[in-house]
């Protein structure tokens, strides 16, 4: 017997008065309780919001990242212990893995993309600046800056590690302190997994707290600075989206609840075609991994009216060859649902759908469990239905069996088939199975609005091809309206939902002092040496050099042309040039400005300035012919540390005529020693 | 007597029953009457979805910005008309320009950044491919597609006009129809302008209607395809928010209500220094441009203490100097409130924060008003107060008194300004007028998580700044927490509200064909003529021209030195260059390959490409040395027309070296005739 422990204010809590049972999804036998009235949650959210927030938002973007990266490798050398642990919740290896090899991995990404994407510094820049004057002098743009309240995580049964970890990674990584809630079913696996995280040690006091059993009334007490993210049943959403202090206060609350995600089978896919085969095989695995307790499990499948016969056959072929039955056997394909309560839901459900539509495989009453007594554990078959019509039923379309329970229905043209797609309300996730980019494009058209993720597979991608089912880390988790409106993941888009975008205006010095990104327009620091010779750590954001000037000859445009080939009739041909509306007559190749504007700003000797890698948003403004000539402005504009030697400059560079007139303007990169 | 209409599904509805008088608020007079119970919200809602909605899904970005801009240009002809409407709301001139003036232009910024911002196309990309899988064959990216249902604005009575425009610029710009409920107050200017939209002829059937008076039960019938976005007091939209069927379906809502914004004088900005007068300036013109009823006017200033003495005298100069009066008279600086009502309530008010502060100007029972009847019509006086212990007081933080009140408070330091500022627990926008980079960051990492905009301003800007109070369409408007949450505007991001965004995973092909830009590892079309022979119009995505290979060798690398003036060490000095972590030696200059490379690809005779004007995303990736060769492959990638003549091609280039490693890559940018 398990006692689940809270972590609150630094402290771990046993349970206590109002602890609940948990059984094992196999035997059915108690084997954990959790739980304690006693929780301060006052105290719990002043910890993170005192100590932790301010520990996190004292580290930059890259600190936070290192973090992630740590934390992550950690996990990965003890996760066999968190396997172990999840077979009583009636899950497989496999379902394992999605879990806890899926939880690391996500942590995995945002720690990488963390360093690659974000700076490394306290404020993330969302967007480049906006002129709002005409000079220049006052400008705007946005920045995000980290909630400095709390992020209070209410997570689902079904993956206690992944549904953890997917909603950590992006809070810590925008600097915000997280109070972790597991469901209770699962809140073992959880547990020892922040048991591990906080031995770790990488993790500052208060950044990660953690409530085994109820939250007791902590939404009542959060506030503008504050963050609920969600994932549960649409009954529990809708109570907690309605608590009074959330809505007065305007906190954040995403929630990812119910969704009849669906799957297509394109026109084109028809039994012989590698589409066919795939689309039979991702129906299959969906349905049962995780015995379909998976919020984008498919339960809604789609096919054109001449292959429904072929597709009931090939599925009902394919789930009588899924072992149901003790989850730690090797031959096992499908294990139990995580309670019996849970097993009574999905049967009842499964009732509801039956009146609209015939099940063509799985008897509940009469199916194998291998290895395990299918009375105490809670255990299911794969149950497919069949709906004739689709158009009049109503409960396939909005009843959601949270396990191993799906309905194929027909469509006859694509109009229908998206019609059916986005009868589902609002869904986390369709796919389609298809090899022709116009199918795919006119049901992206007809339903993209109703569905967090689209997903199309064929025999091109079917090789790396994720699966319907698995959200990643790079790709937005959420869905409008039955999915709960909530948007989760997406990259650095999923840091954005613990982070305040804030529109800031005003001077150019002042945009720059406050984004630590020198904006065109700020102070030019040009009494020094220059900048090329001077190491990553002594340059200053606005240090300049103003180059000489350096007249453009005829036969510097000669020589260039015959020298590189590009005799490009606009610099070789005065007249022909001259009927082009965008040149005087002949003009310099702009490769040649560049070339021209190296020569005028590289430092030949070896120093502080290792490589130019590179070159961002580069314009030609104005045209330049023989005779003009061109000087250089080069400037500081950002620095991002690589590695322990050196790290990447951005220039801003801008060429300038003898008139003074911008003739391009670009962004240089060069790696720089420290 | 002006009956004000509703225009439901193409008909124009008078006024029946339910209708309520409106009456002006200089004379108190019953100007107009608006309202009918018996508006069929129903047949109103399918009209938008049925109707307006798919016209404006045909048409593309650039299709939809057009109309913006001939809509704004048809209005900016006739808002003498509006201007004329406007005095009975109690507004003056310069309070008609804010709204008149400033909602045209709202609706041109948008109108110019679709074009400029947005493909000419059905599907907006959210930022790049996602490489998913090892080879590319499984790539994941972001679209957006405009919602399928209706937003629906509820917008409040300060600017009927501005008010309107900003939220229908977004939706339009998205592809969603509208429907809008103008506050009553002030509902008769909103429907003359409506009336003239509809007379431009531009707008589809369906993509706007109007409701004059309530809005029945329509929140009761919108779904997940729905957007609900309010602007008004926070009374309403905790009623709205709470609305049983918004919240079971998930439906977008967005509030901008409340908001106690605050300015602060910075440290540095001592009587006698120019940030000191401009204090005082942007506080006297927030306090009474169109009389305090800004949702952005100061209601909260804060000054170092030591300064206190000499900011209220100055305020307090520049506010005797401030006639209060007949809006249509030209000595008048402010006019009416909009209503007897709301001067009811805001006096209200400022007696609750009476009692936490001084009232050291401006006496609601002894002022001057200006040719109207004091009594009759809806005047107050500016009025100052000072509180003088803010860390104890409670009501100067949460009252908020929509006239011309506000309250001096005195800060400490900077640590105990912050901690004023984010006492407002959530506001649209705080002002900072300073000349010290050093004091806006420390103000902004301290505060912006709490505020939805930062103003700073000072000598710099000053001559450019557009007001402390004036939301730009560029800038994001809305605020956290007792602001409401909401976010409008800020360019792009604000078009976002309307669409959804969906994670789209596929074949490089599929995605292409979804997002009509080509994706790396998509189809290459290379049977076909150079495509720098082929115009716009012709060019198809993916077509694509294999370069021979060219071989680099010393004497080049010599040659291009001394030619530039390039002579850094990794081209010229093998030993050196060996020391250097990136090159195995002596290697080519990057902008040598850059050239050489448009020597292989360039059409040399006049044909559809005019010219190169940009380049973005250089990135080398390998160092070529002497011997080496190199050849470049160039694929058509995204188009977009940019006039009548001519249109933008983005072309994918990659450089190869003799072992087919990339050695560069980037996107070009060419301008093609059609």
């Amino acid at each position: 017997m398990l006692d689940v422990q809270s972590f609150a204010a630094g402290r771990w809590v046993a349970p206590g008065s109002g602890a609940r049972n948990i059984a094992s999804a196999i035997s059915g036998e108690v084997i954990a309780r959790a739980g304690n009235d006693a929780l301060d949650v006052q105290e719990m959210l002043s910890h993170a919001r005192e100590v932790g927030g301010p520990a996190l938002r004292k580290m930059t973007f890259h600190d936070r990242a290192r973090m992630l990266k740590a934390l992550a490798g950690f996990l990965q050398e003890r996760k066999q212990a968190l396997y172990d642990l999840s077979y009583d919740t009636g899950a497989t290896l496999n379902d394992h893995k999605i879990d806890v090899d899926g939880g690391i991995g996500t942590m995995m990404v945002f720690a990488s993309k963390g360093r690659r994407e974000m700076p490394d510094a306290h404020v993330f820049l969302d967007g480049p600046p906006e002129q709002l004057g005409r000079s220049g002098q006052f400008m705007g743009r946005h920045i995000c800056t980290p909630l400095q309240g709390v992020a209070v995580h209410i997570n689902a049964f079904n993956f206690p590690v992944w549904g953890m970890l997917e909603k950590l990674a992006p809070t810590l990584l925008a600097g915000v302190p997280a109070i972790v809630k597991p469901a209770t079913a699962t809140c073992y696996v959880t547990e020892a997994c922040v048991r591990m995280m906080l031995d770790s040690g990488v993790l500052p006091e208060g950044a990660v707290q953690l409530v085994s059993g109820g939250l007791g009334d902590m939404l009542d007490h959060l506030d503008c600075q504050d963050a609920v993210a969600f994932t549960g049943s649409a009954d529990t959403a809708l109570e907690l989206r309605g608590n009074r202090n959330l809505m007065e206060n305007s906190v954040r609350f995403a929630s990812e609840q119910d969704s009849l995600n669906a799957s297509v089978l394109g026109p084109d896919a028809a039994p012989g075609t590698p589409e066919f085969d795939l689309f039979v095989k991702e129906v299959q695995r969906e349905m049962t991994a995780k015995a379909g307790q998976k919020c984008t499990a498919i339960r809604r499948i789609m096919v054109p009216e001449d292959h429904v016969g072929a597709v009931l056959e090939a599925i009902s072929t394919r789930l009588l060859k899924t072992t149901v039955g003790d989850p730690r056997a090797e031959d096992t394909r499908m294990g139990a649902l995580v309670s019996t309560a849970q097993r009574a839901d999905v049967l009842e459900k499964a009732a509801l759908i039956g009146k609209e539509a015939e099940r063509v495989f799985g008897d509940p009453e009469n199916f194998e469990v291998a290895g395990a007594d299918a009375e105490k554990g809670a255990f299911v078959p794969p149950m497919l239905f069949y709906c004739r019509e689709p158009d009049t039923a109503q409960r396939v379309h909005d009843t959601e069996a949270f396990g191993p329970v799906s309905t194929v229905m027909a469509y006859r043209d694509l109009d229908h088939a998206v019609n059916l797609l986005n009868r589902g309300k609002g869904s986390l996730v369709a796919s389609v199975i298809t090899n022709d980019g116009a199918v795919a494009r006119e049901l992206a058209l007809g339903s993209a609005a109703f569905h967090g993720r689209l997903y199309f597979n064929n025999r091109e991608s079917m090789a790396e091809a994720t699966g319907h089912g698995a959200p990643l880390p790079h790709m937005v988790h959420g869905g409008p309206g039955r999915a709960g409106g909530g948007e989760e993941l997406g990259g650095i888009r999923g840091v954005m939902h613990y982070m305040q975008r804030t529109a800031v205006q005003g001077s150019p010095d002042i945009l720059t002092a406050i984004g630590q990104q020198w904006v065109p327009g700020a102070t030019e620091i040009s009494d020094r040496a220059h900048p090329f010779t001077r190491t990553f750590g002594d340059l200053d954001l606005g240090e300049t050099f103003n180059s000489p000037s350096r007249t453009v000859t005829l036969e510097d445009i000669e020589t260039f042309a015959h020298f590189t080939g590009d005799t490009f009739y606009a610099h070789i041909d005065d007249e022909a040039a001259k009927a082009n509306p965008f040149f005087p007559g002949r003009v310099a190749h702009g490769y040649l400005l560049l070339s021209f504007a190296a020569g005028l700003f590289v430092q030949p000797d070896p120093g502080p300035v290792l490589a130019n890698t590179g070159l961002d948003n580069l314009r030609f403004m104005e045209p330049v012919a023989a005779g003009d000539s061109i000087k250089v402005r080069l400037t500081v504009k950002h620095k991002t540390p690589r590695n322990e030697e050196y790290g990447e400059v951005r220039w801003h560079v801008t060429l300038t005529n003898q008139d003074d007139k911008p003739v391009a303007e670009y962004e240089l990169l060069t790696m720089n020693a420290y």
